[in-house]
């Protein structure tokens, strides 16, 4: 099955906003195996969005829009879908405007409806609306000759909505292929995606030869995803497909892995600790205060965070935290005995079980006979504390941002080893 | 003047990618009034590369490529443009050549240019090649019948640097118009958007009205830009149209501004305590090291900023920052008497000339009978210690995004009334 897509709207011409949609989409229909050929955007004007439609149908079984479903007059999609069908009329539907106003009445406002709302309530003869789980305006499906046409609205979370709950499941049925699509996410830290791309290699040869279940590797912000999609009839076997490819994937990636989904690393980390009704406190130089603000992102986390210090001034470090002035003048403070100090003053100063620090050099430029990329952390616990030289590449920015993954990275590593805390 | 683009590559279509160069094209097209009427997206095809080409050029009057330049077999996009252009013969130039191997060269890697890169010497018969300033790949400039086509890098840096360069000038002479634009940003805090409309309305009617200089308002982060773009023969003359439209726009924005073009608040809040050779700490619950985070993105910002204390925990609040018990028993963590003791706590024990404190909800959810948003900011210097309270919406990340922005816009306007420094 061969897929076109069309975006409908001035916003996007004028690079007001970026074409989200489309990649969101790409990757939804590569996923189940339909081939995208071409993706078009187009503004407001009923002759060109007609235009796009047909000339895509020559082409492609199906064209999948999104825009130009809103109420005001510039939202033209509705009509040019109906003049791309040879031009049938567009005509109100009772039972849509009826859902419509009793959708606004729920909201409480206490007037009417705007009369010029009841646009989205029209369609073109001959198509079928399709449900909005998310928003007002109805999606749009119309066969045209020996295509189908969807019409989607350009809100990403609409759009994203309508197109699993409606359009996905009716492609796949007209493409003769299972009805549902599954994923399973594996979230890594610490190692890059080539090695997690390696690690991987047989198991993939091995369990995944055929392209169902598909494995994919998503490197973002210092982490490695592993998404294992399966294409089923159902969700039972979807998961009976994805369950052997999870398990040898997180064999071979041991503990790489450190949640799946929606997990998040800093999420992670505090559940650890929450586990051991244990706090935490961090002692940041290079990181500035980042892996503070990652921790507390997630609601709930004064549960477990304590609080840092950001010790950016070298005195600052001896002052507040109490690292020894004589390891600052002989070791540097890039060093490991500054990290291991910074986490033990950390850990005392505001009583918490654990305390983390990160010193290093961020760039540009080297510091101190240290190239930009090295960075010491220490993890201070109730057995000792250790510390790890980590070498990360990448500009300034990057570097802080892969200083925060480490440090917070060493911490889930060293909770999740069992009984045996080395901290 | 009318234009189309197309996006060559198969990581667009399959979204491993967003088409952001669409978006920053589109943006720059309006500038200058050419209309762009269509946006397209083909994979690594020949055939589809110059289908494309061919009915763009049907509709417009240019089309702008990016994309498909790089050395290996799957950039086709000099393929694509010869045969849109009647199925001219690709040619090594050997002016081109010479150049990519001395570029090669200076890298001083000691080996040769591996013989699939001198692809990027190629070009279809009767083309001109683009200079690259910021890579390897020439890019291609072509006339095609009454039209003409140009072709960019893929890669974002590349093709804005040789958009600005080579490919606007040349079609701002081709549309007779003049061959010079010029942007002007004025950055603007501690004002929503349509307040920056607002106060400039008058100003943008008067100074503005005939679209040269254009006007554009762009919110995002907490902050706005003004945009003021003048096109003009040369850069003298566009600086003579934007003068006075920014000097108007200062006068109505007031110590709204606080910087230009690449400024950033950090930066200029850093610099303005640089002038005084003073001093900051910062003291975060709310923002739970966002705003020191902020402060050392800056490079070289160690001159200044002393480092902070995240008292996340209230506890913490008392004792690492010697806010009073009691101030915490009757008036709550989240109070401007707090705030206060924060902002003096941490000046005192970091040793800082300021202290700046953030302390509020950021939700989901109230906490202690205030609603998220709810920000108190402190600020204590050697003449005293000032507080104020915000209220900010959205979602537990703007919040805390937008208290950031609260509090350095506080310390710049507190830092710019001049000698009358009011703390």
């Amino acid at each position: 099955m061969r897929a076109e897509l069309l975006a409908v709207g001035d916003e996007l011409l004028y690079g007001d906003i970026v074409n989200g949609n489309a990649a969101w989409l790409g990757g939804q229909l590569a996923d189940v195996g339909v081939t995208l050929e071409r993706s078009v955007v187009v503004g407001d004007d009923v002759g060109t969005i007609a235009a796009a439609i047909r000339s895509a149908l020559d082409r492609a079984d199906t064209v999948l829009i999104t825009g130009g479903l809103g109420p005001t007059q510039d939202d033209l999609t509705r009509e040019g879908v109906a003049a791309a069908a040879g031009g049938v009329e567009v005509r109100r539907v009772e039972a849509l405007a009826d859902e419509l106003a009793r959708r606004y009445e729920r909201q409480g406002r206490g007037d009417a409806l705007p009369s010029m709302n009841f646009r989205q309530a029209e369609l073109p003869v001959g198509a079928e609306p399709l449900p909005n789980l998310a928003g007002t305006a109805p999606g749009v499906r119309m066969e045209i000759g020996a295509g189908v046409v969807y019409a989607m609205p350009g809100v990403p979370f609409e759009m994203t909505a309508m197109f699993t709950a409606s359009v996905l499941p009716d492609l796949l049925r007209r493409a003769g292929q299972p009805a549902v699509v599954v994923h399973r996410v594996l979230r890594t830290a610490g190692m890059w995606e080539s090695s997690v791309a390696q690690a991987l290699a047989e198991a993939v040869d091995r369990l995944a030869p055929i392209g169902n279940p598909r494995i994919a590797f998503l490197a973002s912000e210092g982490q490695t995803r592993v998404r294992i999609t399966a294409r089923a009839r159902d969700r039972a076997e979807a998961d009976v497909l994805i369950a052997p490819v999870e398990t040898a994937a997180r064999a071979a990636l041991g503990d790489g892995v450190y949640g799946s989904d929606d997990d998040t690393l800093e999420g992670v980390v505090l559940a650890l600790l929450g586990a051991r009704s244990a706090t935490l406190a961090v002692a940041e130089s290079i990181t500035g205060g980042l892996l503070a603000g990652r921790l507390t992102e997630v609601p709930g986390s004064s549960a477990v965070f304590r609080g840092g210090v950001v010790s950016y001034a070298t005195q600052v470090k001896a002052s507040v935290l109490g690292v020894d002035a004589d390891v600052l003048a002989t070791r540097g403070p890039v060093s490991a005995e500054t990290a291991a100090a910074m986490a033990t003053g950390v850990r005392d100063r505001l009583g918490a079980d654990y305390g983390l620090s990160t010193t290093g050099v961020a760039g540009p430029g080297s510091a101190q006979g240290h190239p930009p990329g090295t960075v010491h952390l220490g993890l201070a616990g109730p057995r000792g504390v250790i510390t790890r030289l980590v070498r990360l590449p990448g500009d300034r920015a990057r570097v802080r941002m892969f200083a925060v993954v480490s440090a917070l990275d060493l911490l889930r590593r060293t909770l999740t080893v069992g009984s045996d805390v080395a901290v």
